[in-house]
């Protein structure tokens, strides 16, 4: 699964060959996945489809942590036509007990003749185990069918389960010279309501958004998502190597906003304690210092809350640590239509090159406009520790 | 005509209603003019589409100045049978004795029915006398038929007749957060073979390149154009405000090059005149020093020059200078998919801003890829001199 990574999803082996009908009817299940887009986190967003003689007899998704899962919704709403049908579900089933039943024993019991998967469980510790009790049960099984794109969906999920930490997505917004605030730190607003409303998209895909304290200081954000209907808040998190940040920061509004610090004092934990915010005292022992947050652990413990997508929304301080760090995977730039000259803010402070050879190679995924910007997605090519 | 610039060309005043049939003809005398991109200038590029009996019986382009304009071309292969027949060309036939006799008169005495014309002749001392002469010989003439695609044709044969200056399109090869070089000067290369191709397709569609002594004295570039087949090199011009370009500078290999400076030493203008370079002394008299050329004159010579249209390629200084005297039309940016960091150089030196507000507003024309990187064509649309 983490070679889906390394190739930036642009490839996919196909172990069978499967035929029109089988991606109709997975792309159903696929659309159906995608409405836990805002709400399925920390599990995947699944969708699931039951055919029986050509017709869909019954189809499901998972909506949120504690609910049934995709198949179970399907079955439910299939109940005895189940019997002797194909099933296409998005990811595979189950084998254990978690917060709900396990679905291949519901599969099973509801008698379905063939189960198709797009993909793998990508947690390593169950990853086939689904399939192996349905094939024990005598119903036949095929997987990968449209896996690339079941894995993109569920790509924070996938990353925390291959490689214990988030997919951390880095958005900036900057104009055509690339510039992302006037000399002044003037930013507001440089980017059209167009843009900024599909960052709020981006927000809301995400389990946590992270920014640094330089933004926190300058900006006061409350990074939360607004114009977008979602049914939870992401978890806010700030990088603050001294515990700078004001008990009454807007983005400690929320609940269990979480502050890495390399700075240890109790008085200020306390009074961070009191207004609901976490501090995680970090200190990266690499660095002789002991000033900085350890940045990879910090990723590291994002992982064990279960986050699955990281949103950065920061300035070019931190922006340029996290790229240096190679903690990056996905780059979300909006370019706006104006120039604002070189005596501006850059993106990212990074450390200097002297050979262009040394530069940080991505590979661009997708532009497009929204509103008179331009968006541009680009992944991370060279990463060495995926 | 001058609108046309003001709208960025997005828009099309149709005062007809035109059938498939005849945006098919004239599509194709479009194509036809476009074979004339690297070889008709200071001409227009021009096609002509000669239709009887909904058969093509003659076409034609013009191919370089003194030789036959596009409708003699395609009335010598239609022969008797444009008698009676209609005649789609993307530029008002002429009527006036230039290099060539006229067309208008070459098409009554061929004994045409009708004229269909893209657009009218930009030229405002001759505009609509050719349409003119034909109706006054009783053939029936229509005018505004794709006017928009032969606008852009001639974009800049147009700027020189209606604005007494070129069409001017800067080139800059950039990372994706808008570094151009490293902080030690290293440029070569950002972009991929693929994006360079591309720009010596960009330089064989001018009449003139322009750079600055920096980019002279740093890189000695040839400025030529290469890997494109093109029966001409456009004419290299400098920005040498001190005259500091040496004589054996590989760009001054080429003929009659132009050097604008605010230094009239006799003894170097000599010593450029002795290797067939021009230097022309245009100081600009706006400025108190007297030290910097007058870069709103030198586009008005450059007109006179009869040069449609100019590809800056030059470095921040220049690059800044000429957007700042709002004289740059287009922008032609190369984005490589790569991270430099913010200790490089920027695109552009411009004068810095306090407020956002006076940001220079652009207004993207095309994105698309080019090998491994992107290019985005973007024009300005404050420009209040136009």
């Amino acid at each position: 699964m983490s070679s889906l990574f390394n190739r930036c999803i642009t490839e996919v082996m196909l172990s069978h060959l499967f035929s029109s009908a089988d991606y109709a009817y997975m792309a159903q299940a696929l659309r159906l996945a995608e409405k836990g887009l805002y709400s399925a986190s920390p599990n995947p967003r699944v969708g699931c489809v039951i055919v029986r003689n050509d017709q869909v007899v019954g189809s499901g998704w998972h909506e949120r942590a504690g609910q049934p899962h995709a198949e179970i919704n399907a079955l439910k709403a299939a109940g005895p036509a189940a019997q002797g049908a194909t099933v296409y579900v998005t990811l595979e089933p189950c084998s254990h007990h978690g917060r709900t039943p396990p679905c291949a024993k519901a599969l099973i019991e509801a008698g379905v003749a063939k189960v198709m998967i797009a993909m793998q469980d990508p947690n390593p510790l169950v990853a086939g185990k689904g399939s192996a009790s349905l094939r024990d049960a005598g119903i036949e099984v095929e997987t990968g069918l449209m896996e690339a794109e079941a894995a993109a969906l569920n790509i924070g999920f996938v990353s925390r389960m291959t490689r214990n930490r988030p997919w951390t997505r880095m958005k900036i917004a900057a104009s055509l010279d690339g510039k992302t605030a006037l000399n002044n730190g003037t930013s507001q607003w440089i980017t059209g309501e167009a843009a900024r409303r599909d960052g709020h998209r981006l927000r809301a895909r995400s389990c946590a958004i992270l920014t640094g304290i330089g933004t926190v200081l300058a900006d006061n954000p409350e990074l939360s998502v607004r114009h977008v209907d979602t049914p939870r808040q992401p978890l806010r998190v700030v990088v603050d190597s001294r515990l700078d940040v004001p008990v009454d920061a807007r983005l400690l509004r929320g609940a269990g906003e979480l502050i890495f610090t390399a700075n240890a004092s109790e008085g200020k934990i306390v009074a961070l304690r009191d207004v609901g915010a976490r501090a995680i005292v970090l200190p990266d022992s690499n660095l002789d210092s002991g000033n900085h947050v350890d940045l990879a652990g910090m990723m590291r413990t994002l992982a064990d809350f279960e986050i699955n997508e990281v949103l950065v929304e920061a300035g070019r301080t931190l922006n340029g640590a996290l790229i240096a760090a190679g903690l990056v995977d996905e780059l979300v730039i909006y370019l706006a239509p104006y120039l604002i000259g070189d005596n501006a803010q850059g993106m990212l402070k990074l450390p200097e090159l002297s050979k262009l050879a040394e530069k940080r190679a991505l590979k661009i995924q997708d532009i497009r406009s929204v509103g008179s910007d331009i968006r541009l997605t680009a992944r991370f090519c060279d990463d060495k520790s995926i």
